[in-house]
């Protein structure tokens, strides 16, 4: 009987009809790690706001053998990143593309398929996840969302210049703990937006 | 109560001791995609034999948009690799280095960390996983297990050559449905081995 309960999930999952593209819970706590190029490694922890379209993360890597630690907010509808430097006390502040970003499915995506990570023989050894891809401008995309609760798992990137670049999300709870996350800090007030170059992007975080 | 049940694998992994290297069922049949390089995507069809350290596996893959179609043979006890051409009759027999191939953990890996890819808020929307990592002379991988079932979820694995290579599993049933897939076909018997160059390994199906 236990075992039934247990399997009803996959099982419900694997009969329902075709999956639609969904909305991922609004607001959003978790990790997430990044993986690119030929040697760049980087983890994250985030909180994520998709009523107001904020993401700010914490994030600390490693590029060719060189570590590096990363605070940014990124605001996608005033279209600005701030990177924040606590120890200098100083704030760096840069115009952000809003058309692309991991944490979310585009509307258009077209289903690549269902499939249940890892297996379905025994309880707690699967999940059932729905891949979406398209393309757009900068490149294409897999992106991969957990069929209950539309969670992002994973997401493939890939544009001409950087090859593939994937992020992988982890545990992720609902909710934030503290919406302040979302505000710069006091000495980001003063940051002059820096218009030189190419805006930046989610990836550019990782990716010059 | 429900909700209970559906948790206490979630519940008592999280509260188990730190996971120690385990043991996939010996048996695995499932599917695989690999993606690497600048623009290699692939996925394919296995089956998995722990005990006489063997894979079939029929693939299907595009490399800079040029589709192509694979059906292999890994003896890894024999050292040997087929490479079956169905269409034509012909086999490709080619020395197999037997060091590393994703569906295992090494024995002497380490563990990165234990994390719920996905979340644990609601049931169904998460799955548990242990991340191991070490080095050996090709390269260095990153393979995550779940840790119920210890079956493979995903495996990183970087060359100097290669950049990273990802490989993930899915849709993974515990047994094998032929044992005859780890026959090599009939005219595959007088295929002579091919010893010149360096012998190929798991990623040489995908990446030349």
């Amino acid at each position: 009987m236990k075992t039934i309960v247990l399997f009803s999930s996959l099982v419900l999952g694997c009969l329902a009809q075709k999956p639609h593209p969904c909305k991922s819970p609004p607001l959003l706590t978790g990790s997430l790690s990044v993986v690119a190029h030929h040697d760049l490694m980087a983890g994250a922890k985030y909180t994520y706001d998709a009523f107001g379209q904020r993401i700010r993360f914490r994030e600390i890597g490693s590029y060719q053998n060189q570590t590096f630690w990363i605070d940014a907010l990124l605001l996608f509808r005033e279209g600005v990143i701030y990177k924040i430097n606590h120890q200098n006390h100083t704030c760096k502040k840069e115009k952000l593309r809003a058309d692309f970003h991991p944490m979310e499915v585009p509307n258009n995506a077209t289903l690549l398929g269902q499939v249940i990570l890892g297996g379905s023989s025994g309880p707690g050894e699967g999940l059932l996840v729905n891949s979406w891809y398209g393309e757009m401008k900068q490149g294409k995309y897999v992106s991969t969302v957990t069929e209950f609760g539309c969670l992002p798992v994973s997401t493939l990137f890939h544009t001409e210049r950087t090859g593939w670049i994937l992020t992988s999300f982890f545990n992720i709870l609902i909710g934030i703990e503290d919406p302040q996350d979302f505000f710069p800090p006091e000495f980001c007030q003063d940051a002059v937006s820096d218009n030189k170059g190419e805006p930046a992007d989610f990836y550019s975080l990782f990716i010059e």
